[in-house]
């Protein structure tokens, strides 16, 4: 049994070390690498993912886990761990005829760029017949490896976020739906006059560069074992918990924009760096899945970050790093600035209110596609009409509207949910983080070491060594609700608003 | 044929794409990568070069190499290159015991660490007995690949340019110390008094960087297909002609630093940016030989960047660049300052005349430990004697002495040596290029596009096809003469120092 287990292990020690020079060569690419060098860059990228794809699925792999399968009892729980995940991995990736996967990379590969045109040109007609194409391979890929009554879409959901599926999504977007399309409409209504205009004022890039060092090591990204710099889309990277870098992109214009990038980035970030070290060797070490990564990076940038009492409390610190424009600015202000909220066509532009909006009507069609078999060409009258429902307004083109988003060109399907739970799950969390703290009075003394040290010790320490649902049970004592997410939009933009809905 | 020669050319691509991504982690890891993550990336390097180590010596890869060795003259060209290179690198890694091989490695990593704190503490009693042992290794490795009659330090001259050996470097040194030694006798008696400290005028980094683009770019490194950052030590890193980088290090009170850094560097990356496209996909297109690489970074920093021509040239472009108290410094003043020369302790911070004195003083040594058994112990004596001879001068303390360098703590004995042949090569080239261009012309004019373009037409472009002897045979029609070298250096430093030899 020693032996299997350490042989295991050290095959899986391989293919992590492969992942992290891919993640080191994925950090260069996207920041600093010649643009002249992408075909080169492509052609190792897909070598290599080739390499780890045939390590995950090798007659070795296979080996081990039959081995491993009869003795799971007698494991260690990082083990165990370490098992299930790869044979999860292993199962997905060796149902499907390896033919049918060379051509759904080759359709997704040529759908991307038809969608690039499509986009740019406000032309959806020529990019439907791929589309359809990626819809009709997805639910054959997805075949293969379905259940026993399963739904081709529940597959995909619990996909992206292990657990998950249409019953919980739809109770949870139903829940959603009831607060929020009612508070965005009077929201609208509102009196209330917000001034985000002087937050346009100019703050220059190095200046902003300082601000970004500042309020990454405040709320506790460890300089030490990391590293900010620039690059087109904000993102965290790491290989390890010593090595967790992040990035974002600076607008004279908008130095906001940036400072939300980091907090946002930086709770992905101290999540990775906060791992304990008994799992940091492992492949557990990267989080336990993408909704609960995005329930750090929400709480940073918008539980933390666009409350009152972080107003209160970071205001007179930003002050020194700002322009003398801003010098007359109250906490206040600035508070009801960067909450500002109203309907909005892009979803990577949308405001903390509205945005779970914008990936409930993806949720619905991606539903409606995969259950009801919507025809792609009905998307652009779908999608407009749900628009004009939710959050009343219709785009004025597809370019604003069902074109918008990369994520169909992927086939990646039942992702975008994912985005939804961020905050919701973080609502979760403070709610219990509230009985042990006082969340609240800490925030606005910017001593944020406790608030981390407890996401820490319920949460980042554990890596993936448990699903979300199992990571709910124990920080929450119950599963996915909306309700303290929706509470708290209800609380936070009434008062902001001076509505009542 | 046809398939042994798709399926060899198909396994080298696949060594060279895991170099590449080594190539991109080494680059990350000496300019941005967090202090922390040292460890976890030494064991990844560690893994990685050894599965490099297992393709380059594996049982397919000598397969294929016995398969090759029977159609060598029916091959096209650019195999038979690869095929050599392939082959020589196989048994130089396969006529060794791997035990061997790994106790060796094993000594010089520990033989680094003493080496480190023996040079802080300036304590060479310390290092003497790890060398010892790691001079007594290099014999014996050595010993498994020597052939009939060969002595051991005539294969170390070989392993870092390929067909030298001591009767050329002896002959070589010889025509250095003929002239330099006398010279620099000559120049420290010399009346001429120049005056260096106007360079020590702060100029910031922002603008320095400005500098830095400004002359690659002038004198042909393609940004398009490169970057410039900062790092501890310059270098010059690359993957493919499509992406090679340079660095350097700046410092507000000497410009002039990563001035001749970027003008260095960007000798060898326009080298690798100028391989032909027929080898461009393959290990032949890194340039031909350490000294051939140092032919070019010395051709572009000393030969054209230290010449009168070249500062009559740049000193108007540069004053934009530079404060207020650069504006009434004359070209000839920047010449003069550039290229003050005397005795000083340390090689990396040598001038261009007394550099090959440096070097000679190793290259005597490392022959007398390897074909006199000079003991260990009697180095620190050998080295000051030497310095004292050569130089006129003797180290207070063996940390500005026989300490200095890192490469024998690192079983690197013959690679000293390659140093001095840059700037030797370099004016081999120069006497050629000047029977088919008005080479002083074009500097004085900046127009160095002809001039590299010679270069690229003779050498760049055929990267590794030749040997270095190959090179000299076709570009000056002879063998290594360091009679260009020494009248280059006797001209110039005679001239800017009012002596005659």
């Amino acid at each position: 049994m020693e032996q299997i287990v350490k042989d295991f292990n050290a095959h899986m020690d391989k293919i992590r070390m492969y992942g992290q020079l891919m993640g080191v060569s994925g950090f260069d690419a996207n920041t600093i690498a010649p643009k002249a060098g992408v075909a080169v860059r492509a052609k190792r990228d897909g070598f290599f993912s080739e390499k780890i794809f045939l390590m995950t699925t090798s007659d070795e792999m296979k080996g081990y886990l039959e081995g491993l399968a009869t003795m799971v009892d007698k494991l260690d729980p990082i083990t165990v761990a370490r098992y299930k995940k790869a044979k999860k991995n292993f199962d997905k990736n060796t149902k499907i005829p390896s033919q049918l996967v060379k051509e759904f990379s080759e359709l997704r590969a040529k759908a991307h760029v038809v969608w690039q045109d499509a986009r740019k040109n406000d032309d959806f007609a020529s990019f439907a017949p791929v589309l359809e194409q990626i819809v009709a391979k997805s639910k054959e890929v997805a075949g293969y490896r379905l259940e026993e009554g399963q739904s081709v879409y529940d597959m995909m959901l619990d996909d992206y976020e292990e657990g998950m599926n249409m019953e919980i999504y739809d109770k949870f977007f139903a829940q959603v739906r009831e607060v929020v399309v009612p508070l965005l409409k009077a929201v609208v209504g509102s009196n209330k006059q917000i001034d985000a205009n002087f937050m346009k004022a100019p703050v220059e890039k190095a200046m902003q560069e300082k601000i970004s060092d500042f309020a990454a090591e405040k709320i506790g990204y460890d300089m030490e074992r990391g590293y900010i710099t620039e690059s087109t889309h904000p993102f965290c990277s790491g290989t390890h918990k010593t090595d967790i870098r992040i990035t974002t992109r600076y607008d004279e214009r908008d130095f906001v924009s940036s400072f939300y990038s980091i907090l946002h980035e930086c709770g992905h970030a101290i999540y990775e760096q906060s791992t304990c070290d008994s799992i940091a060797e492992t492949e557990l070490s990267r989080g336990a899945s993408m909704g609960i990564h995005e329930s750090q990076s929400r709480f940073y940038e918008n539980v933390i970050g666009r409350s009152r009492g972080f107003w209160n409390y970071i205001t007179e610190e930003l002050k020194g790093y700002l322009p003398k424009s801003f010098g007359a600015i109250t906490p206040e202000q600035f508070y009801e600035a960067v909450n500002q909220a109203g309907p909005s066509l892009i979803r990577v532009e949308a405001d903390e209110l509205t945005y779970s909006l914008h990936i409930m009507i993806r949720y619905e069609i991606e539903r409606m596609l995969f259950v009801d078999n919507l025809p792609v060409s009905e998307l652009p009258r779908v999608w407009n009409e749900k628009y004009q429902e939710y959050l009343g307004i219709t785009p004025p083109n597809n370019t604003l509207g069902v074109l918008q988003d990369i994520h169909w060109s992927m086939g990646a399907f039942g992702y975008f949910p994912t985005y939804a739970l961020g905050t919701a799950y973080a609502s979760q969390f403070v709610a219990e983080m509230k009985k042990d703290l006082d969340f609240d009075g800490l925030i606005v003394k910017g001593d944020f070491a406790k608030i981390t040290a407890w996401m820490t010790d319920k949460i980042h320490r554990h890596g993936s060594m448990y699903a979300p649902a199992e990571i709910l049970q124990q920080v929450c004592g119950g599963g996915l609700d909306a309700s303290h997410y929706t509470t708290y939009l209800k609380d936070k933009f009434e008062a902001l608003y001076e509505v009542k809905i």
